[in-house]
């Protein structure tokens, strides 16, 4: 197994790099940009702040001065050429994430999933050849696993349309890496959790409003309860990206991200209340309207990244839970 | 084995039908119109008739007061809903073809290729969810063949831009079949041949641009040579469209077609050189600016569909050849 870069020789890589993270006011673009501000890059966001989205300005609380902002939408092709133009590295990280908006306005879902990354690499196809990109994909790909832990290898079925459209932008990167000679690193990611992540509701993660009920004292509801799922905490999505944009092994791959031992829903659900005083959950049957586009237990297995870039999950689920609520039990007004 | 439905059977079920097809003069859809009107069904179809796509005026002589001509780009979503508001069966053929186009201009190849599939689809869905759908989708998702002949399990691994977006379009007509009861069947085509194809240039099939060469007694380019495909006849591809929508069976299925045995493309430039006086050819290395998209040796199983609707390739390779250059020997100036 080889030896990931140590935090200080991924340090060096970034300082004084031009990054340009799109979806940079959002729950893992901003956890990034944080980092990257931190170590001496010279940090550019984008982000188009649609209320329903995971963009909010409180998330850059701190660093605002110490990055440029574009408020700009990725569907606005025409100032994607002076965005990517002299950047070392692109995180790109802009996505509708809701599976259910994605049945109910899919056309909005495959301009901003499909549409833009197509004209974010074409940017890059004839304005900044060098540039070293990173795509947060995601496990919905995969639909509902025919095994477990679910393997890069596992056939693709999207169940909804956003996973339809998420397929594409990762098809488009990896096509423009190998024909093109954009360099891309594919990673699809499974539940991600930690501060700054969406509570309002559950169009990033059910997470997130489970944990917005339970600090505004109300009970949160678990649908069905016996599902297993894998959760990353965000600063470990954080590095895997660091890392996969540094290395040249990751060109042209696609790996999995994952966490600790999965748990189920109600496992979950338990284990956070035991975090709250008086906090408690309803069990409730599955909603009918979501059942079609449900997936089934997941849990990803991240041997390769392990085995290629030394990447694992480092936080537990009790610690990333924690600290998420740590961070909420002050910060929740901005988010609600 | 199922018996397929005879003839006469699958002509009373259009008989008095509303059908509305997309491309409808271009190769293949008009093919199908001419067949339809025959039979007596009430066909509507839409075609751009863009130049450099398959549409073409002359593809329809002689049917044209006996359908509905709907000059329309599919990408004009606005139009959509009175377009398939009442029909009974929408044969969607409508499509950029050009991989090498795909490449040079990939927004349009997304624009046509995958947004106004969905677009199509969710006028299905707001406007006439009793439509029948027959979608034509490519061999090209399967990329470089792992073995041959290819089945429809093949891991997909499009190759090209219209690879990407036509693995997008069919996976939205499976899944608005799934969740939303559009029923929706997918054919997965090879190479086409026949009478109305595209012979101006490669933009269709580079079978068209060899057969115009030809006829003008000027020698064709045949490149590489040993790469193996297969040929459908236009005929029968019509025939499997015609009985996967009139087919329970079929709904919300993917199904190759595919040809008679299959040929190298330096035996197919063989046997066409034999049909035609003082005919010639000439072998040229692969263009490597296509190589990164080009698929190797490729040929379909069609068990599938054989087994689950009766459909086989019926008309031989000399047969399909045959045919179509008569065709093109007195219709020639209509279509270079």
């Amino acid at each position: 197994m080889p030896h990931s870069l140590t935090h200080s020789a991924l340090k060096k890589i970034y300082r004084g790099k031009k990054v340009l993270i799109t979806g940079g006011m959002g729950f893992i673009g901003s956890n990034l940009a944080r980092r990257l501000v931190e170590w001496g890059s010279d940090v550019s966001i984008i982000d188009c702040l649609i209320p329903e989205y995971g963009g909010n300005r409180r998330n850059i609380l701190g660093i605002e001065d110490r990055l440029l902002i574009h408020e700009a939408d990725v569907r606005d092709h025409a100032k994607l050429p002076d965005l990517v133009r002299g950047q070392d590295f692109l995180f790109n990280l802009a996505g509708q994430t809701s599976h259910m908006d994605s049945m109910t306005d899919p056309v909005t879902d495959l301009e901003i999933n499909c549409r833009a990354q197509l004209a974010i690499l074409e940017a890059c196809r004839q304005h900044n050849t060098d540039i070293r990109i990173v795509f947060a994909s995601t496990r919905q790909l995969y639909g509902r696993p025919e095994e477990l832990p679910v393997k890069e290898t596992h056939p693709l079925r999207a169940v909804d349309v956003n996973g339809i459209n998420k397929q594409a932008g990762e098809s488009f990167h990896l096509l423009y890496s190998r024909v093109h000679e954009i360099r891309s690193t594919v990673l699809r990611l499974t539940n991600t959790i930690g501060p700054r992540m969406r509570v309002k509701d559950a169009r990033q993660t059910f997470v997130g409003i489970w944990i917005r009920a339970l600090l505004e004292g109300k009970p949160f509801e678990v649908w069905g309860g016996a599902q297993l799922r894998d959760f990353t905490y965000v600063d470990d999505a954080v590095e895997a990206f660091l890392l996969a944009a540094a290395r040249d092994e990751a060109i042209g791959e696609v790996f999995n991200l994952g966490g600790p031992p999965p748990v189920t829903l109600q496992g979950l659900a338990e284990l956070l209340c035991r975090m709250q005083e008086g906090a408690n959950y309803e069990l409730k049957e599955f909603p009918s309207d979501r059942k079609k586009i449900d997936i089934g237990d997941f849990y990803a297995d991240y041997t390769l990244i392990e085995q290629r870039l030394g990447w694992r999950p480092r936080t537990s689920l009790r610690d990333a839970l924690l600290t998420t609520l740590d961070y909420y039990r002050k910060e929740l007004p901005h988010y609600v």
